[in-house]
């Protein structure tokens, strides 16, 4: 191995070669122009990788120095190790082994705020830093994934071109673009991931009414979403979904979906979405119900102390079926316009806070193909922010607000039918609870500044005049102005 | 000032005399027993108050060293200063100043995980450090909070008949109790604090329906809100809502809701609430949405380009109007049980993961008197808690299980006709569809781990054999066993 590494002769590295690295790297290779480094902590995985792929003709190193040095310059590396501290080991060896002008990227699942903090140690040396948010799972790695790359604007002269060469390509536009400076490029795929767990959310909750509501069988089902995603809702998750509902299980012959244990798994990025948005004062209804769906199915303890929780008394059976499943399309398409709408609300509030001059419709564009919430819907997206990019709600464009007029009937219905029918539908209700709080003319959070001055004398505004009151509650009622 | 503090005659003092501090610590010099030394980094403030209230025989100081000199050992100081970094400075002088077996109280609303971290530093030098949630806003600082403390065993020895002497008093009771170590006081009271944000967003909501759908009038639903406060809904937040509601403003004969600007301000503790319960995986949708909802009301901007965006046709009007003030009071009272059940499902996951022995009975029963959520009601959660300590979900205990059960159809139909009517009701519909799902047999969330499964290989478990398994969807479909 050494022999190859003494020479500069690759003009990209990857460090980390367990499965996401390791397609990256086979990914990058297959790219004309690319001469890929690859380094292991542990030497065996990276004899193997390059034992398993001979076409990719990868320069394989067992030290960081040995891998340094097979790199040319400047020297541009993509960790791809597991997020936490071993991914601070990793930088640290490779900026104290790189020189100024060189590239280290993080293309791991960093929480932004971490790689901010990395972004200012490291450039501080005149290394650049780049945390790259990176999605389309172990398949996007290998064949194309949607790349999200932060960091300064120089180090996307020399990332630019490499990353483009391996990204997904939707309309002959790779998804790779330079999102905004230091933490900007994680940000955006964690509200990326955000988003992906409502939409996730939302699916589940129609296939859950298609079929206890409906009373169609998971095959049926899978037909539908077959169905719904050759139309205005096509996409990856639907497309998979319809899948997943049509698959049998071997063993037992029967649905798939029903012999999984149904405790959704997650491993964070959901949550940090969340809390972030919470951070920003940004309201995410449909991302948080989703991420406490799947908590509440992960405390079987709980769910087995409350089965015997009364529910409603049965309803009749559907009588037109057809006009149910549509009723369920419609709220499906429009709750996902909610969710959209506050992923990208998170987006505008963090670009504020951090200083990020993030262009939405590039955003949307480069999500249209690799990763997992790719859509054509996405480039509905595009248009809205191209035609008005100070929109200061994605559902307040002309397109959205029409499909949501036409779907609001539906969404309607099947909120109050699954409410009525005891099925839980907490994405689609929380959804269709947060367009009507948004259109309101008044909302009562009237009566809830009024509380709060009487309990806690934290004053009010008034809608007839300008400055800051409190009423002497406990005294005799009278209004004072205090500015 | 000096001559008194030279004397170490106050058995407590009270660091930061803005209106809380100044209530606090008049509170304390009014009860048998106590001599209070007070402190405040301006003297003027320190003047005027011992000026104003002779009575209470302060003992003050103009500086920190002479405050110190002034107080008994064991020395008892709380601090009542903004949360912050002037909390850390002024604990940084006491512990200088301080004896091992001295205490130091933070008495603010600290973020409990500031609180473990001050606790270790301080603790390490031999003095106690307290954090004790105090919660009653200035009118319970003055006449009886209900307090939270944390810190060690030993220190609730001295401390406890302090702050037993001015806490809230009911059935004979103070409403205090040592809560656990560390960080376990705030740590309480901000899921106190969450509680409140999810009791005032559903008695906002109940309002919004009775005046929207119900037809009533402000005045009118004031009526209904001071009937249900003689039941089962009982409480001072039910209380006051009748007294705003009643209040007609004085420059323009409307009533007061009416004036008031309808967006709802917030301190941060409710966010806090969510973020932890995000960090501890407990769902807690019916206080999330209570934070969106104030976040969604605070972006006029927002609001101003939604302000078009379509709604239902107009449904008819109510035609038994007493029904549905009782389906709405109905509806109130299961949400309100989901959000206290959720609350305490963070009580319990935060104490198992920071090590805390809280007994759930005993913080109820504090939280009956001097708070903001003070109710008869929390006497059925101790009796809950004390028939079965190891109760899973507070839901789940006979008395809510019953009470939702003569609640559900009300609470189903209220949901219902919010979605049809377009009132925006997060709290209550989120709250229903989390009973749904926590009561479900069966929940999608199997669908969803058949979509993790394909796009990440995130494997799932089967509910016939155990094991963790995975579907090769991009090869052959056929399953394989992990372990």
């Amino acid at each position: 191995m050494a022999d190859n590494a003494t020479h500069a002769t690759a003009n990209i590295g990857v460090v980390g070669l367990a499965v996401m690295g390791s397609n990256l790297a086979r990914n990058l290779a297959s790219r004309e122009g690319n001469t890929v480094a690859v380094f292991n902590r542990s030497p065996e995985r990276t004899r193997s990788l390059v034992s398993e792929h001979p076409e990719a003709g990868f320069v394989a190193s067992e030290t960081i120095e040995e891998f340094v040095a097979s790199l040319s310059t400047p020297r541009t590396a993509i960790i791809m190790v597991q997020a936490g501290s071993g991914t601070d080991a990793v930088i640290d060896q490779l900026t104290a082994l790189f020189e100024p002008g060189d590239i280290i990227v993080d293309g791991g699942n960093a929480l932004f705020t971490d790689t901010i903090r990395r972004e200012k140690t490291v450039s501080a040396t005149g290394v650049h830093f780049v945390g790259a948010g990176i999605s389309g799972g172990e398949e996007g790695a290998l064949k194309g994934p949607s790349i999200m790359p932060g960091g300064s604007a120089e180090s996307y002269t020399t990332l630019g071109p490499i990353l483009s060469s391996i990204a997904a390509v939707v309309d002959g536009v790779p998804c790779v673009t330079h999102v905004g400076t230091d933490g900007a490029g994680h940000f955006v795929k964690m509200i990326h991931n955000g988003i992906e767990y409502a939409d996730m959310q939302l699916i589940a909750e129609a296939y859950d009414l298609l079929r206890n509501t409906g009373g169609l069988t998971p095959a049926e089902i899978g037909e539908v979403f077959a169905e719904w995603n050759r139309g205005e809702l096509e996409s990856y998750l639907i497309e998979i979904t319809a899948e997943v509902l049509k698959q049998v299980d071997a063993t037992t012959g029967k649905p798939f979906v029903d012999i999984v244990v149904d405790a959704a798994g997650q491993k964070g990025t959901g949550t940090w979405t969340v809390q972030a948005a919470l951070d920003l004062g940004t309201p995410v209804s449909g991302i948080a119900e989703a991420v406490f769906a799947r908590g509440l199915s992960s405390h079987p303890e709980q769910r087995r102390a409350a089965a015997g929780l009364p529910g409603p008394a049965p309803l009749g059976a559907i009588t037109d079926r057809a006009a149910f499943v549509e009723d369920v399309r419609l709220a499906l398409y429009a709750s996902k316009i909610v969710a959209y709408s506050q992923g990208f609300d998170i987006i505008v509030a963090g670009a504020e806070k951090y200083g990020w001059d993030i262009r939405k419709g590039d955003i949307a564009k480069i999500w249209r193909g690799g990763c997992i919430i790719r859509a054509q819907f996405l480039n509905r997206i595009t248009e809205a922010y191209d035609e008005n990019p100070g929109l200061v709600a994605l559902i307040t464009a002309p397109y959205f607000t029409e499909a949501v007029a036409r779907a609001q009937e539906s969404w309607r219905r099947v909120v109050a039918g699954a409410a009525q029918s005891g099925i839980p539908a907490p994405g689609f209700s929380s959804s269709l609870a947060y367009y009507d709080g948004l259109r309101a003319e008044r909302l009562p959070a009237a009566l809830i500044q009024g509380q709060r001055d009487f309990f806690g004398a934290h004053t009010y505004g008034r809608v007839d005049a300008p400055g800051v009151f409190h009423t002497l509650w406990s005294g005799d009622r009278t209004e004072i102005t205090l500015s």
